[in-house]
C-alpha cells in the first residue's frame, strides 16, 4: 500500500497486494493503521484505489476462512470490524476510485466510503456473498444505506453483481469514469465540494446517517465475532469454500 | 385452491374462490395450511396466482367485517396475522404472478412475496384501504419495504391504485407480463436465480430485511387484534362498509 | 400573514414578513397560532405560500442566532420545535406552494407539508445549513423521509441546493408550476384527492410514516434545546454567523 499527499491535502491510498488485493489479516492491519494516521493528520480526504489494472479488491481472502486457526481467524474478523468502524464513520471525507472488479469485501470497502466513482463499462460490483453461502453480519447495512431497500433485498438474496451501468442507475455508484486517472480527477472534484464547509458540521451530519449501523456493530461486536467464527466452523461452509478454491485453481 | 409441482420442485398455488378470490376465514385457513406444507416439503419456491381471468384477489372479504360475530372475526384476523407471518418470512422463495386486479388484501399478498410479475397493461394494484376508512395495522410495512418511503406515504394516505406501468416505475412490481402463461414463465425465471445459492444464506439474508416488520407484528399480535376488532365495532366503520356493500350490489 | 378560506374549506396561509420571510420568534408564534386555529376549525387542508415574489422563506432569522440573549433564544428554539411538531403531524392535509427560493428553514417548512408544488425553473431549494457550520437536530429527518437515503446523505453533508428540475427528479418536490397561481391550482388539486377519504384513516396513515421522527423530537425536546443553545454559544459558530451577516450587507 502506498500513500501520497497532493498539494490540496488529499491522501490517495492505493491497495497493493497482488494479484487481486484480497483482504488478509496483514492488509487489514496496514489499512487500519493508515486510516488512523489520516484521522490524526486531519486529512482533507482520502481517495481509495487499487494498484491492479483490473481488480479494485477481490474481497476477504478465502485462505483466511478456509480451515482457519482459532487465534488468527478471531484476530482477522476483529480487525475487519475495527477497519469498517473507522472507515464508515471517518471524520474526513472518503471516495472510492474503483478501477476494476469489486465483489464482496471489495464492494464493502467502496460502500463504506462517502462517494464512489467507477471505471466503466466492463467491471462489476456487488455483495455476492450468498453465492458462497456466507452472510457477513452488519455489513449488509452499507448496501441498504446506499440503494433502495427493495433493490438491496433483491441484490443481496440473489448475490447480484452489477455492471457499471446498472450500478449507476440504482445508485450503488455515483459516477462512471473512463479510466483510473479520470476516476481520481472526479474523486478530487467531489472532495473539493467540502473546501468551504466546516468539517465538524459535515462529519456530524454524516454520522446522523451512519450512527445506527455503526452502533449496531459496536453493541454486538463480540457476539458478531462469535457467530461468524462458529458459522465458519460448520462442515457445510468449509466444503463450500473448498469447492470454490478448487474452481479458482482450475481457472489458472 | 389447487397446487401442482413441476419437475424443478416449484409449487404453483392458485387462488380459486369465485368470483374474485375474496379472503374469508376458510380461504385463509386453506392458504395457511398450504404454506405450512410447502415449508415442510422444502419447496424450491412458490408461484402464487389466481384462477380468475381478471382478478388476482379482491382482498379481505367485506362480509367477514360487516356486522361481525365476535368469535369468528377474532379467528379471521388471527388467521390473517398467522398467514402473513408465514408468507412474508417464508424459508422458500415466493413470487406473485398477478394475473388481474389486486386491490387491498390482494396487494398485500403480492407485496408479501419476494418478487412480483404482473399481467399488463389493464389491471391495477394498490393498498387502497383508506378509501373505506380502514387502516390495517402493520401490513402497511410491506409497502414501505418495497417502494420509496415518500411514494408509500403518498400512495397509502390517498388510497392510490397503480396502473401496471405506474407500479413498474415505482418498483411496486418487478416485471410486466403479456398474459398469465408469460407471468408464470417469468416467475420461474426468478426462482431459477436461486438454483445454486445455498438456501440458508438466502433465507437469512431475506430475514435481515423483513425481521423488523415481522417482529413488530409478533410483539403486538394480541393488541393489534384487539385494536382492529374494536375499530370494526365503531358505527362509523360499519356504516362505511354498509354503503360499500350497497354500491357493489348496484354494480350487478 | 394573511389567511383566506375558499368555498371548499381550504385555507391558504401566506408568509408575509418582508423582505424574505425570515423566521423570527414573532413569525413562528403567529404561524403556530394559525396551525392551532386550523386544527380547531377542522380545516379541509392548508396551502402554505409566500407574499414575496422571489422567496418562499429564507429560513431561520440569523439575527435570532447571532449574539443571542439567553431567554429569547430558548423561546425561539422552543417555538420552532412546537411549530414543527404541529405542522409535520397535522390532522389536516398540507401543501407547500413554493413560489420562490427555499433554503434551510424555508425548505424545512416545505418538507414538513404533505405535498410540494414549486414554481420553476429558476428557484432553488435545499437544507444547506452545513455551509454555515450549523446542524439542526432532528429536522434533517424530514429530508430523509422524503428523498432516497443516499441522496439525503449527499445533499445534507454537502449543503446542496437543488434546482427545481433536480428537486423534481429526486422527489424533493412533487410537481413544478409555471407561476404562483398555477402552484395554488395544483395544490388544490392534491387536496381534492382527499374529498372522499375518511379524515381519520388519512391522518392515522400519515402518522404511521411520521410518528418515529415526531417521537424522536418529543422524547428529546429539552436536551435538543440545550444542545442547540450550547452549540450557538461557541465562538466558532458566532464567528461564522458574523462573517455571513457581513457578506449579506455587502450584497446590498
Amino acid at each position: 500500500m502506498k500513500k501520497s499527499e497532493n498539494c490540496t491535502g488529499v491522501s490517495t491510498v492505493t491497495l497493493q497486494r497482488p494479484p487481486v488485493n484480497s483482504l488478509n489479516l496483514e492488509l487489514l492491519q496496514e489499512f487500519t493503521a493508515t486510516l488512523d494516521e489520516l484521522g490524526k493528520s486531519k486529512s482533507c480526504g482520502m481517495i481509495l484505489t487499487s494498484a491492479s489494472p483490473t481488480v479494485f479488491s477481490a474481497g476477504l481472502d478465502i485462505l483466511e476462512m478456509y480451515r482457519p486457526k482459532s487465534d488468527r481467524i478471531r484476530l482477522f474478523w476483529s480487525k475487519l470490524q475495527e477497519m469498517w468502524l473507522k472507515l464508515y464513520g471517518s471524520a474526513y471525507p472518503t471516495v472510492a476510485a474503483i478501477n476494476g472488479h469489486s465483489p464482496a469485501g471489495g464492494c464493502l470497502l467502496a460502500l463504506s466510503c462517502d462517494y464512489r466513482v467507477m471505471v466503466g463499462p466492463k467491471y462489476t460490483i456487488g455483495l455476492n456473498e450468498t453465492q458462497l453461502g456466507i452472510i457477513a453480519p452488519r455489513f449488509q447495512d452499507t448496501m441498504l444505506n446506499t440503494i433502495p431497500r427493495r433493490q438491496a433485498e433483491f441484490a443481496l438474496t440473489t448475490g447480484r453483481m452489477f455492471s457499471t451501468e446498472e450500478a449507476l442507475n440504482v445508485g450503488l455508484i455515483d459516477e462512471v469514469a473512463t479510466d483510473k486517472a479520470d476516476a481520481i480527477t472526479k474523486a478530487e472534484s467531489f472532495l473539493n465540494k467540502f473546501a468551504k464547509i466546516p468539517a465538524s458540521a459535515r462529519h456530524q451530519t454524516k454520522l446522523q446517517f451512519r450512527k445506527e449501523a455503526l452502533d449496531n456493530l459496536k453493541n454486538n461486536i463480540d457476539s458478531d465475532l462469535q457467530i461468524f467464527v462458529g458459522f465458519l466452523e460448520t462442515p457445510r461452509i468449509q466444503k463450500s469454500l473448498e469447492l470454490y478454491l478448487e474452481s479458482l485453481k482450475k481457472k489458472i
